[in-house]
């Protein structure tokens, strides 16, 4: 017997709307700890982790660790029929093969159930071993969607170069070049507004712009979003979810053959 | 000679938005007690009856009853030109092809003439006689739109119950099924945000989620909807509209057959 | 060595959003006096006039004059990526096939370099003798951008006719037709509210629909526009840019026979 009832539904809707387009087909994973997920994209290039905390839930009855597959298209199209201000149940019986969603609105004038067919997934558990980033930038979420969407528009991929003074955002294409440059900046009026860069040594890596763009869905979870460099690891964009847990997005660096295929080989 | 004068003129615009989707050419109606329509939509599932009655006009001059065909796109597409705080005028000559809509703005420095050609179109006036209902929903009309819009993202057919204690929509489709209840509640701060129930029999009808959605068009033009449901006789979605008259959608209940299609046939 | 600084950078995204869809390439000529650009739109039937004054500038640095090829959707894909406060300096070295353009936010925390490859284009500078009209109605932009918009749906082409009293924009379409008369008023509480007609002798012209809503992608210029009418001038649609210029379309009225070529041939 499964029962998670979350008073801030819309935090669950805004979860899916993370990871819906880069996942189509995922485990969720229910234990005594919380709600967690992990996934590779369609595409096998990134993952995603999802992890919200049991302490974050007002109530959260699991019995047994389960794992339930779900198709995250249909799981998002049953989400946004509640209201953004309604509590959402996640309930499921022991042995079931459906889930059910169940909407309460704040009057709870209006009650609905979703019951959605769950999906035999094949997957296995990657061990993410905690590691040193050689630097770690925190910004405005916003700012880091806006930069990837701007870059989007003139390059394919992006090269985040990081030193004591700031964080750069490179990108090249037909039409010209940009680079955007975030200084680091500590006393600004709202903690929120703040760059701050942690390093240990200059790093300057590239990615595609694409699954960057990608993860930038997740903005509306948080103000902030922190970027875990290190040369030898995938980045991982991490999005907090207030008192619950995070979302992270998992993503190799271009190597740098990579960038100069359009160079004549010698 | 006719002539019509409506001081809130983006009502009439409102209307238009009401029903051009389900209607493509249709005979309004003018005498002396009101501006009325009555019409299948194209594919002669769904009729609307449309009433403005001649106290609801500033001024109202109909010198004897015309039908007037019109298309309602090309209709709708004149009076989007009319702003929202505009007077409308409908003008017809006795025994012209034409109708014109006249807009004057607030301050009376924009005057608009737009000439509109008349069709022919065959149409006999269906007598709806008063009948009495099983059940009748007075409801919230956002929150009506609401849920057929949300069942649409999960179904084809909404199956409508009511109790005494409240009215249940309820869908089903390839990926789960769906209830929302609404609960009878009289005693919120606002009267229109009331859902209150009369109900002689229980009853339970099932309906195209796609003709729901059309009507939901309707919303604009009321806070409240007021669904009439008996087994014998196609629903009453009526929209009222103030001091004026009403828009009112009648549908046929699908028959269970029709429900049960997919199953093997005996 | 060019060096113009905007500090209301949004001013530069405005002009070239009124101007892109018109014009594909075009040259930018800095001298002295100021940044201009003179084209013919793609279709060589509209022409268009930029000044932005160097006294509008906070810092203007113009060595010699140069003549500046750019691709217009291209550096609108630039300017996009500045934000609205932005202060946007335009670089240039001599000699250099590249212009850049920088981006400030107004905390200087954020510096942004984006580089665009120039072209060569080949132009004809056209003289523009100051010439009298017959008319000149100043009116407000927004309302003439509606009316554009609103006689698009019903026709191709636009009569203005101006009279002492008023101007009159007028349709014809296969649906119907449409007039609309703006009468004369300058006794408003907002003076860019006011519809001023100057007028030597009363004329009546006929454009095309196109070219004109083309024309009013300048409208977040101004607050008003000036139209100028001559029946041996094309018209000039004018918007201003405070204390710095204009934007000027320039469009040739259609001839009678084009009007009447529905008409039989005698």
């Amino acid at each position: 017997m499964l029962e998670l009832r979350l008073v801030h539904g819309s935090l669950l809707k805004k979860v899916l709307e993370a990871i819906k387009d880069l996942v189509n087909d995922a485990n969720f994973d229910c234990s005594a700890t919380g709600f967690s997920l992990q996934a590779m994209d369609s595409s096998h290039v990134a993952l995603v982790a999802l992890l919200l905390r049991s302490e974050g839930f007002e109530h959260y009855r699991c019995d047994r660790n389960i794992s339930m597959g779900m198709n995250l298209g249909n799981m998002s199209k049953m989400l946004k029929c509640a209201g953004n201000d309604d509590i959402i149940t996640i309930k499921a019986d022991d042995g079931s093969d459906t889930v059910t969603f169940m909407f309460e609105s704040p009057t709870q004038d209006k009650i609905s159930d979703f019951e959605m067919k769950l999906m035999d997934i094949d997957s296995e558990h990657l061990g993410i071993p905690e590691a040193e980033y050689h630097a770690i930038v925190r910004m405005p979420s916003a700012e880091f969607a806006r930069i990837c969407k701007d870059l989007a528009s003139i390059g394919d991929t992006v090269v985040i170069s990081v030193t004591k003074e700031g964080v750069k955002f490179s990108t090249r294409g037909d039409i010209g070049t940009a680079n955007i440059v975030l200084r680091q900046n500590t006393t600004v009026d709202k903690p929120e507004e703040a760059t701050i860069i942690e390093m240990n040594e200059p790093v300057s890596l590239t990615f595609a712009l694409r699954y960057m763009n990608s993860f930038t869905k997740a903005t509306p979870l948080s103000n902030t979003v922190t970027i875990s460099l290190s040369s030898e690891l995938p980045v991982v964009v991490e999005y907090k979810i207030a008192e619950m847990g995070y979302v992270r997005f998992y993503l190799a660096p271009k190597i740098e053959e990579d960038e100069d295929e359009t160079k004549p080989q010698v």
